[in-house]
């Protein structure tokens, strides 16, 4: 056996059990276990039980502040300033959806922005929740540069993502997660380490020319989905979840894969809409599009495919490599 | 002389009379000839004179209702709808520009839904025009289908775009808009009536086939920008401007290019967001990012290259084509 099955409680219990004892609060650890065993449940395993380990080693390095609790100012009746406080976002992000829903009923519409933050994982889940309580919603987060503007050869921008979720009446929320480079840089990293080439059109080297070596790729910028229009929608993303919030852009913040030094200093901004602010029949009219999607041959409905394996694997467990586990168990000892 | 230079003030005249004559509220028809001539001052003929044929024509079917006010529900206090009835867009965007600074000023974030609207040209334009008031801006709007969703073969979306713009401390707004459609449907045209091969990758015939027949282009779809990422895209799109305003989805809508028939019915949303709203610093926060990109070789900050235009046109005037406007001094007649 390569790797152990456990259930969701399981594995929640692992991320708390190692978080805690590398020095993070418990209040802290049990919304970053959320996070993790949520990107776990729907196959986002980029963003899952893998990332413990450095997320262990930034609380160990004081990278990442294990014990402050983030603060939330309502700047306007529509407007909610957290301050993750130089701790995970996870907590920040839990602070900004217990208050959204109000504001956004009140309102119509609420903002909350984050900044002083740090990996936001799986875009898709914040948004989802906030669906699932009647509420349209979108977030969008920066991260460290890895895509340059289009045609310029230094990266500003990271592989952003901007995720959306509505409420389907009847059924589960729609989910659209979209990252803004052409593919995760996740996968350029596994071509080096199989020593394979990549495809053209995923990034190019550090002279801004295309390239096929994962190598020369990892040195240079990753390529945006949709060329120069991925690049302008990486523009708006920064400018709302940095610029605005006061937060670092993404070729200003400190890497996520350095074990030490500054906070990452990211930023995050989540958006709720009443889905009844303009009628009541909004739900059956997202029901309706949803369907035609649905019972379309050949296509789609995003989200479905993560909904269906969540519900699968939480009967099945999620299976963990050995090594991770074993790595894991080593933290902080 | 194949074309005649006019002042925008003689092309704004010119876009009043013919919409006058055709039937149209002078107080419906200034706002048209704002945008349209807007449109050619930024060199996107496309949405500019070349479109007062189809739009006096609309009129004069009674597909665009050329007397109808817009009217205006302040829901909650960041969410107004607007309904267009059936009348042009233009009139029912300046009634949400209008009341939305007041409403992001106060509650920090407002939405605007406009719906039974009409074709509303530049998205750039009306996040421009809030962002020169101090407000980060969104736009979105839905037209008659045109791309599937990703693997599928029948037209739901259209090419929609999505429009972003924000104040730079000491310069003009940085403004993004991009359409999740691979390019225009109008290059598409322009190459059937040439009898020219398109590139791959634009479009899908009507079997769902890649296709570098215009003709068969035009008989089928669209190919979205970022294949899969731009109809993810386009669902937030269509459910925002439409499924959440009570407008039709694309493939409800009656198409534009139809002269006669029911009325369009799409619909559009604004954003827009105080952008001191989490502090005094934002604008020269964004100042910052649009520094790094207009710095960097062979890299362009969205929104520039229009604004210079719109600068160089305003005094050298706009060139019509004597063909159109001989069109146009007929219509109506």
């Amino acid at each position: 056996m390569t790797s152990r099955t456990m259930t969701p409680a399981e594995a929640h219990a692992l991320v708390v059990d190692t978080l805690v004892r590398c020095g993070t609060d418990p209040a802290n650890a049990t919304p970053v276990a959320e996070a993790l065993v949520g990107a776990e449940l729907t196959g986002q395993y980029g963003h899952g039980l893998r990332r413990l380990p450095i997320y262990a080693r930034h609380v160990l390095s004081g990278k990442v502040k294990g014990r402050v609790q983030p603060t939330s100012q309502r700047m306007r009746p529509g407007a909610l300033l957290v301050d993750a406080h130089d701790g995970f976002a996870y907590p920040a992000l839990d602070m900004a959806l217990e208050q959204l829903p109000e504001m956004a009923r009140d309102n119509g519409i609420a903002l909350a922005g984050l900044h002083n933050s740090h990996h936001c994982g799986v875009a898709g889940l914040p948004v989802e929740r906030l669906a699932r309580q009647g509420f349209l919603a979108i977030f969008m987060a920066n991260a460290p540069a890895a895509m340059a503007p289009w045609g310029g050869r230094k990266a500003l921008f990271g592989t952003d993502p901007i995720a959306f979720a509505a409420p389907v009446a009847g059924g589960d929320p729609v989910v659209v997660d979209v990252s803004l480079s052409k593919v995760a840089k996740g996968k350029i990293m596994a071509a080096t380490q199989r020593g394979e080439d990549i495809p053209e059109g995923w990034a190019l080297d550090a002279a801004g020319d295309p390239t096929t070596d994962a190598q020369a790729a990892m040195a240079g910028t990753m390529l945006p989905m949709g060329q120069a229009k991925g690049t302008a929608l990486a523009i708006m993303v920064e400018m709302l979840a940095a610029g605005l919030t006061g937060a670092l852009y993404g070729h200003e913040a400190n890497s996520f894969f350095a074990t030490e030094g500054a906070p990452m200093g990211v930023g995050q901004v989540i958006l709720a809409i009443d889905a009844t602010v303009f009628g009541p029949g909004a739900t059956a009219r997202f029901a309706d599009l949803a369907g035609e999607i649905e019972g379309m041959e050949g296509a789609r409905l995003p989200g479905r495919r993560r909904q269906q394996l969540r519900a699968q694997l939480s009967q099945s467990g999620i299976a963990v490599d050995r090594p991770l586990l074993e790595e894991i168990e080593a933290l902080g000892r």
